[in-house]
């Protein structure tokens, strides 16, 4: 350390630490639809109609998005580290389910989590009107409230050419006074 | 909720809330130019002999990047929702007069802004010599802090051709006690 | 400012300020590579064997973007108004003595690090096995915990067809108490 850090300021509160998540995934092309169907899985819900995403698992990048923001805040790895090929059993687990055990993970650690906020970045499906029901399905899984919002790439890059979808996220955490 | 999750510390401060933004527009061409002038509007500011950025409104990606990041942090949606064909009001509007009316929304919650952060990326305007300028404007509307800073993507993607230009923003706000 | 922006609450700790940071570098292809060496330098660390991120530093992308997330929540700017062209001294200076020095430069503002967090986006290299190695020297070198993870685009744009490396980060730093 170069040299003695500032003290932080005498709280009463353990001080809160923020993290930042990324996913990524390609959308099926036709080709890949002719040959399986593959649904659309995406901020915890069903897209009927949609062709899907590619992935081993149901590709959610709004749920992956979220787990990695929130292990990032908590220091404890991403998606690889914790849910990787040397831990099988969650091969293949939607991305709720990743997003419930990563949200256990954390508080198993000592820490409570504030809120969690993804934005999902692409052209379709139109995110708006299935907003709130989205929320509600993420924070229930999360325990902790989940804000989903939108934003496309006015044709730019592979997201606007609708060949995938990226999700950023942000997440902060509390200490928890033991 | 999968457990009951820890407890938050006890705390006379009610626990800050974060949100990501995001924002991404394209230049106008040559061609574009040729047929109609478009000037350039960034941060809050006007961008005298540079070609502008294509949208219906005027497209100012650090302003709209710290609208979506106040929404996400205050769970209110996004710029669509909140500014979108079905309030037609907001048509046009630029970007800082929606930075203030989404600061607006965002108090109206019961929320106190700590600040906002935006880094812009892209091959130009230089934003340095007017960084001061732009945080005074954006801050000014707003009503809190918003730094801005940027950075290149070393020619690479639809930034590092200059196509366009992406703004990511996050920021941090308070319930206020009532 | 449009109204007069609802009270803070009263608290006995300084609120905390939020930043976001991006920096890319391409790497340096095969024809570079023949021409003159070019070790990779990443979150801190040396990676023998593959090829390097071109720059006229060590374009070490995790240090650069943790740099920029804590100019940005500190309201400080951003690489290039920290160690351009007007402060030599730093020229070519490997990122993690850019991040000490920005770390200095944050607290010297008053401000205490609570933690950064830093997303590396691309294909190589494989970060896990040597992500706790990398928190250590981002860690020491920054005074505050930093926290690295990663993710893969899914094949897609620049980083998924591995002509460079994007990394995302965050920061939080609190006002200390003088």
């Amino acid at each position: 350390m170069p040299d003695s850090p500032a003290t932080p300021p005498t709280s009463p509160m353990p001080l809160p630490m923020v993290g930042v998540g990324v996913d990524v995934h390609a959308f099926a092309t036709e080709a890949d639809l002719e040959l399986a169907p593959r649904p659309l899985r995406l901020a915890g819900l069903d897209w009927p109609g949609q062709g899907g995403l590619l992935g081993h698992s149901d590709a959610d990048v709004v749920a992956h998005a979220a787990c990695n923001a929130l292990f990032s805040a908590a220091g404890l790895g991403d998606l690889g580290s914790n849910f990787g090929t040397d831990q099988p059993e969650w091969k293949g687990a939607a991305g709720i389910v990743l997003l419930a055990e990563a949200a256990r993970r954390v508080r198993e650690a000592g820490l409570h989590i504030g809120n969690v906020a993804v934005q999902l970045i692409g052209q379709r499906p139109k995110l708006g009107p299935r907003r709130a029901e989205a929320e509600a399905v993420l924070s229930e899984a999360a325990g902790a409230p989940v804000r989903v919002s939108a934003a496309t790439t006015d044709g730019l890059g592979f997201t606007g050419r609708g060949e995938g979808l990226t999700a950023i996220a942000t997440a902060i955490v509390f200490p928890t006074a033991n």
